[in-house]
């Protein structure tokens, strides 16, 4: 899968208001995602901070992209359980999301998401997702 | 404070992302809130099911409605955590979003949501969220 | 299934390192466990307050309890995913671990579950689970 | 802070039934610990399979190591919160817990922890903590 199939996937099988976040897919690989979240006013919350559910989706929306990627292209799947913490304050940045699939079963896979402001050594948050793939 | 001061706080202090999900609040109480994620195809991805990303925000966005009531206003706090099952497809119908405050510490606070298609008995998905008050 | 068989299931399927926490299952029914986690001064930690450890563990453990009762016997299944939060602390005191099955699939369960000191009000921890069924 | 502190740490300030696990610290550091979790039949279930219970025991207990060491020295906390998944299954090995600490603020400290069989490439378990520090 290139990253351009990555894109044609989030513009074909997401929600409009998920398109509205405007991602796109960096780099895709075996095992791998990254998918950057651009800044935007419209995701920032009273006092100029991105706001975390945009992070959550991201985290979220990342992970189908790494998980076509690591079947060769889109499958069925839906979102079991995911988890996030929120550990430091983004503004005024694009934060990058690394997915990292740490296991690709039939029936369940499970990721590792850490999103980073573009340029941060230190990540805003993290998720553990669990995803059920229905074929 | 009343549902109509919830309102206010989902327009005044959450991002204009999130503001297009048409959330309305239809109850508050000194320990919980029910928030209504109003059914929009704007929010369906395809297939027509209702997005995971949209119900992990709306868990997220109620839970600061029913911690701001069982504080009597707006009090600035942050997500620590928000762990969330996805359980039964919603597709056509609005969510109720039940939230209940089971801790509300001087700094940290924890809630349980319970997100139910309207008129459904069994529960579509279901968030434990953590808050840090920051006064 | 009775609350004798619960414990049965107890003596037959978990861990010798499971059974010394000595639990005992009060009530079985279709869709809903209560496990007692007995007070001892072995899951106490240095001050004196039960060791979350054991909370999370009595979690998983009645949640067992719970899925097969309602599948009307032990079925074989694997923990997916456990995401627990500690909310007050408990000393002193047996702990009653309520647990509902939420939804209950072919191949995934769900489960709530709240840890309440007895005789409190207010829960000192509570768990949501994911289970894989695996016939 | 020494392996030997760790281990000081973990015979000090741990409830007996923790120590039965018999954890031992292989390595800490400015913002990382290794511990190791020895393979016993008292912790495999029916099946002989190591318990998933020990499993988020062990990865709870480690992070009070790393947090430990990242401090300088024990200091009083609470776990806030637990995520874990598990996502393979462990027989007749030890398990190496890689603790990464990601967040060490003044009240709230974020952990990640991998747990991996001694010489497997993939990991069994995957945790996320919160921890109040309370000091």
């Amino acid at each position: 899968m290139t990253p351009e199939e990555g894109d044609a996937i989030l513009r074909d099988y997401f929600a409009p208001w998920i398109q509205d976040l405007g991602l796109r897919v960096e780099e895709v690989g075996e095992r791998h995602a990254v998918v950057r979240l651009p800044w935007s006013d419209a995701l920032a919350r009273q006092g100029g901070g991105l706001c975390g559910q945009a992070m959550m989706a991201a985290a979220d929306t990342a992970t189908v992209i790494a998980i076509s990627s690591a079947r060769g292209g889109f499958v069925p799947m839906t979102t079991v359980q995911q988890s996030t913490t929120f550990q430091r304050p983004v503004a005024g940045k694009d934060v990058l999301v690394h997915v990292r699939i740490t296991k690709l079963g039939r029936t369940l896979a499970f990721s590792d998401v850490t999103l980073t402001p573009d340029g941060a050594a230190d990540p805003a948050a993290h998720a553990s997702t669990v995803y059920a793939i229905l074929t």
